[in-house]
């Protein structure tokens, strides 16, 4: 996409378009904002125009690219008011919750924080806090949720990574935790991150209801165990020697890496008691995006770049498993990706402009480069 | 200890003892009941008594048989009634919970069930639903509970048992998971068994109040984590290259076994909402149990028969550990697991016969065998 032409200038028009135009525009999605403003360059490049026709374009172009901006801006607001980026709030509440000990367990709270601080996307917490906002649940208790949430999922990375799963040296950009401590540390830290996941979301820190905070560990507990991402990864490990159809890949996923992303989603509903009935729209999104994630992976597995991955790619490959692309081929996988992207945007409709964040995050999830 | 003597014989004398001497002995303890016992065993077996004394000896050695025999069928009676016997609730309530589904994660329950069922003590369990028996808590409740605690202990011991850990090849008699699976197998059934305990605590079906249900998350995250269990086995994995004091060895076990054990007894009088200032007496008895068992597993390891603890021994000592026995030498290790004992039997004082099993239990704690 080129928005070139429009960036930085104004073309002699007034920066405030007649408010008819604004009021149109303010109507319009990001998406939709965009599609037309890169149809506007495309004809502008053409050179078919005429000069009245041209200076309309400019004018409906500028304009779009302003209102554009403002959503680009104000999502990024958010993403930094959410505080998750590299030096955001998770990293400062991990750094409390994980003090380390003067005593002989110092090196067992070592190697959490090696894997649970600095790097890593913190999608999961992202997208507790983007949920929550929904809501306008206190911020304070969305992000323990997230440290929460991302706790359980270092956990599994740190289980995943161990010589006798996936044997992995690198992970977010580092040593894996058996590298960098030893096999018998890296064990230890994925179980104590796994017992703190529980432990700070049924903390009355969390939430003063019982009732909420019962129900975050009951749906934490059912997307961590056998029934989600364990036994995702059980069928990750059988599908070594298994040939999975794609309905069965599909199932894979979404116990692997869906329910822990769907927990998160929901979470922030939880948060705000919304009731299971209310919370549907949200599963509908978290399935989509769980699914355009995992597919976004495969595609990355074959043609991503390890440097920026922070992780060894090209894995699948080798071991010979069925993935999204080996069954759909890279060109379906991506165009599926993006009909789910779409999908799960759609999902949210009934929510306005509190929904941004999450709509950037569903877009994130498939152009990520890591 | 010889009870022969008093073995099915009536000795012509009625069966039922005069009042006084009846009343005297129904109130005392099972250990004063079989001291005295023991005692006049002993005098009878010296032959140096009077005819007329040793029919005073005879008489009273039956009343006290009879009051010993009643004590031990109540327990007995009781334990049967908990159904923690080899084929009790808790194997019921397992083969329930874990049933295998019929998908690829069906190798992954197999594993769970490999550990879960059969075998093992189920000390924590029956801890449980001898402390809410205290109570008067629904056996299902406390059952629920057992099978959770049980879940958290038998999770440890899989992830124990791996190669990069203790490396142990047999366990409760039968192959460890990973030799009866594979090690990846073994960490996920692991992790699963982790995430169960929480999913089952959380359920309503534990208890419909959630105040209850959170606290019982709460103390078994605790428990479990690096405050707990997993931070314990972290003290453990130092003491391979550390040379720990008697006090560091103390912590390293409260924290190793003592904590689960102390979850255990505590979550009864939870389930019953008896207030933390009201569970002291109880926690006072879990903290001696706890050390009193892991000193008799320390002699155990180095006095015990492999073939009926179902696991190898031997290993600290060749390890260098150092452990109860080494830092205190076994004759003052038995004397002080016995004095632990008698302690947190005293705990109990405030409670009657309700609290038999518990003091069972306690004597059990030092004189099992495996």
């Amino acid at each position: 996409m080129t928005a070139a032409p429009f960036a930085g200038q104004s073309w002699g028009m007034t920066d405030t378009p007649d408010t008819a135009a604004a009021a149109d525009i303010a109507a319009l999605s990001f998406e939709a904002a965009m599609g037309e403003l890169e149809t506007i360059v495309r004809r502008l490049e053409s050179g078919d125009v005429s000069l009245e026709e041209s200076v309309a374009l400019y004018e409906r172009g500028h304009a779009l690219r302003a209102h554009c901006e403002a959503r680009l801006a104000a999502a990024q607001a958010r993403i930094e008011q959410v505080g998750l980026g590299a030096a955001g709030q998770p990293a400062a509440l991990f750094d409390r919750l994980l003090a380390v000990p003067q005593d002989p367990r110092a090196r067992l709270y070592e190697a959490m924080r090696h894997a649970a601080i600095g790097g890593g996307k913190r999608l999961r917490p992202l997208l507790v806090c983007a949920a929550a906002d929904l809501f306008h649940v206190d911020r304070q208790l969305s992000l323990r949720v997230g440290a929460a949430v991302e706790a359980m999922h270092v956990y599994s990375l740190i289980h995943d990574d161990l010589p006798c799963m996936d044997d992995d040296d690198l992970r977010r950009g580092k040593p894996t935790v058996h590298k960098a401590f030893d096999d018998a540390t890296a064990v230890l830290a994925g179980d104590s991150l796994h017992a703190l996941a529980f432990e700070w979301l049924i903390d009355p820190a969390t939430h003063a209801d019982p009732f909420v905070r019962s129900e975050l560990v009951r749906e934490l507990a059912l997307a961590a165990g056998p029934a989600g991402m364990a036994g995702g990864q059980m069928m990750d490990l059988m599908a070594e020697t298994s040939n999975f159809d794609l309905p069965t890949v599909t199932r894979l996923q979404q116990l692997k890496t869906g329910a822990l992303i769907g927990f998160s989603v929901e979470a922030g509903a939880i948060l705000a008691r919304i009731p299971a009935e209310g919370r549907r729209p949200l599963r509908g999104y978290a399935r989509d995006i769980g699914l355009a994630f995992q597919i976004a992976d495969d595609i990355m597995d074959v043609e991503g770049d390890e440097a920026l991955a922070g992780k060894a790619l090209h894995k699948d490959a080798d071991a010979g498993k069925a993935t999204f692309v080996t069954l759909m081929g890279i060109d379906r996988a991506r165009e599926q990706a993006g009909l789910l992207v779409d999908q799960a945007i759609a999902h949210l409709a009934g929510f306005g402009e509190e929904a941004a964040l999450l709509r950037a995050i569903a877009r994130f999830v498939v152009e990520r480069d890591r």
